[in-house]
Order: structure tokens, then sequence, then C-alpha cells
């Protein structure tokens, strides 16, 4: 446990970008020798703190992106489809309250991230797959319930995630995102030879690689592993 | 020649990124079974047409630009070094000039990208490795001289690098980048049974490569393949 190199995602599931990055560090995390902390945050609390603008504003990076997820996620195997009014899912909408229901997720299971995972993925298979809603009640009740959780961990669930605490957390945690200079996600921090290394986006996956003195093997390295 | 797929590269020397991807392509054009063309075009324009904002006047963009040029830099193996006044540089000095040189080079160079390639390699050492000035007559001297051009190559290139002919063949190359819904460089237009496939970046080498039936091994192939 000790001598695996320790990587932290920072992520939003309102970010299509995140999802490719969760879901290439989940692939690599026993591939790799390191040890994944998944950190679930505001994308817009960072967005804000940053001065940032979002990307889409600009109408041939809103097009070009479109392509790019497209490609990106038929590459990566990941079921990316953009939601039919992105603008009202992403900044209208919004993350809030499903990032307070995951940071509820992740102070219920301390010590694992398993389900943090879980009800994350879900969460993105409804904005950036199903074009679903994230933000109701019963949104997260129905992506708790298809990642596994109990009635009884939802019902919980539901009374945490809105309570000073939680909020609380997940400001704190975005403050730390902010704290590495992050200016939008995904971002990964890698911790070598008591340094800090942050890598943003999900296109920095070889050269993280380089950085830990691991090999980059493609999106999906254990198919590419079986290959050689 | 014609079972070439062709692969157009459009690049400013203002631009670090472009630099990496120009390395790159250079590096593949004899890896990979491309028609490479070179496309020298002015970013300031490209901006200003689309509407996009330089990515280092967020703060945090920028202090991660130069930590992310410097681990690209090294690991792509290209002596990228950033001017001691980087805004200087690159937006009140910027590349106008200097791209209308290229353009002068690539007009009297017809058929051959050769010299276009040595000479923009000696304008980005200028100014992304040694700090130097890219604006004035003696600089691009300087750099065509470096790259092995003659004098009198040298003396004609300046008569007509400032002509109408040469401002307008800069501009029509700008538009039809910007026509490619361009927001920035480097850019890449792949040529793919009939169809155009735009990257944006140099960091999207891995994903054109699948795009175009090719392999990506790496920033250094050579040395890669030479491994196996």
């Amino acid at each position: 446990m000790s001598s695996r190199k320790v990587v932290e995602l920072f992520f939003d599931v309102v970010s299509p970008y995140s999802w490719l990055g969760f879901e290439v560090m989940c692939r690599y995390r026993n591939v790799w020798n390191i040890n994944l902390q998944l950190r679930p945050v505001f994308l817009g609390g960072i967005m804000q703190a940053s001065g940032n603008k979002p990307p889409g504003l600009v109408p041939n990076k809103f097009m070009y992106m479109t392509k790019d997820l497209k490609r990106l996620g038929e590459y990566f195997d990941v079921p990316l489809h953009p939601p039919s009014d992105p603008f009202e899912a992403m900044f209208n909408k919004g993350s809030l309250s499903a990032m307070r229901f995951v940071a509820a997720v992740q102070e219920k299971n301390k010590g694992s991230d398993q389900k943090v995972e879980l009800v994350s993925r879900e969460l993105w298979r409804r904005i950036w797959s199903e074009d679903k809603d994230i933000t109701e009640p019963a949104s997260l009740i129905e992506a708790a319930t298809k990642a596994g959780l109990s009635v009884g961990e939802i019902k919980e669930l539901l009374e945490m995630y809105t309570s000073k605490e939680i909020k609380d957390k997940l400001k704190s945690s975005t403050q730390e995102a902010v704290g590495h200079d992050s200016f939008g996600l995904p971002m990964l921090v890698c911790h070598v030879d008591g340094k800090q290394e942050m890598f943003f986006g999900s296109d920095r996956f070889e050269l993280l690689a380089h950085c830990i003195g691991e090999k980059w093997l493609g999106p999906k390295p254990e198919k590419s592993a079986a290959k050689l």
C-alpha cells in the first residue's frame, strides 16, 4: 500500500472530459502501481474562483468539442452522447446537488471509493449518455439504486446531502482543487517523491504515465495488454 | 504519391504548442504513409475571427501552461524555453511579419516545403528557445541564414514578404483555417476517404493516428521503432 504512488482525480459529473478521465483512470488503477483517490468537487466553483470561462462559449470551440467528444467517446469506449440542450443541462441546471450527493456517498463510505465510483458513473450516464436530469432527488435516487445502493442507504444519503457538513465538505474539496491552481476539470494530481505534479484534462495520460514511471497502453489497457 | 493520405498542419511560430505539433508531424512524415502539407497562417487572425481569447489570460491557466510546456518540451525532446516576457513577445510584438516571411518562403519554393520547415524551425528557436526577436528584418535574415538560405534568396524574400501578394496569401490561408472552424493553433486537417477530420492542439496524435489507420508510437517514433 505504502509503495503505491497516490494519484488524485478531481472530477464533476457535469464535465464530459472528466468522465473520460475517470474511466481511463479506473481502468489503469490495477494496471499501474497506483493508489487512485477519487475527489468529487464542484466545477462551477472552480470556474468562478479561477476566472475561467467555459470553452463552449466560443462557437467554433463548441462545434469542435462536439466532434472531439464523439471521436474520443468511441476511441475510449465510453458511451458519451451530449444532452439535447448542453447549455441548459450544464449551466442552468448544473451539478451542485449531484456533487453534494456524491460527497455524501464518500462521507458515508470512508475508506473505500467503490460506491463513489458506481454512483458517479450512473450520474454521468444520466446526463452525458441518456439526456436525463441529475438535479432532482428522484434522479439521485434512481442513480443510486442503479449503482446498487440499498433503500436504507439512499434514505440516509438524502438526509445527508443537503446538510451543512456535506456542503462544507464539497466546498473544502473544491477549494483544495483551486489550491492546486485548477481552472477546470478533470484534474489529476500525482504525488511523486514528495512532489506534486498536476495534469489538466483527459489528454495527458501518456505524460502522466511517464511522470510516475509507468507506461501508457492506450485507453483500454487490459485489451491492449492481452494483445501483447 | 496519390495513395498517401493528406494531412495539413496549420501553424504559427508564435505558438509553442504549434512547435510541438510541427516537430512531431515532421518526425511522423516518414513513419506514417502521409503527405504532410505545411500551412503557415496568422494566429492573431484566427483568434479574432473566432472570438477566442488566449488561454494565458486566465492566471491559473498561464501557470499551468508554463509547467505543461516544460514537461512536454522535455518529453517531446523539443527545446522549449518561454521568452522572459511571453505577453510582450506573443501579443505586443506578435508574428505577423514572421508569418508573412514564411508565406513568402513557401511562395518562392512551390512544390517543396523543405525550406518552409527549416525557416519556421529557426523562427521558433528564436522566440521559443532563445528569447530573441522575430519581428525585425535583421531577425528574419538571421533565421533564414541559419536555415541555409542563400544571400540572394533572402534578399528576394525581403522584397516579397511585405508585398500585397504575400499579405493576401497569408490572409487567405488564415481564412481557410477559419473555414475549418479553427479557434487556435496548431490545427491538423486529415483528408480521409474524401472527408476531412480536424484536430486541434498537440494532444490528439493518438486519435489522429487511429483516424488515418496508423499507429501512435510516442513523440519520438524512430527511437521507439528502433526499440521494437
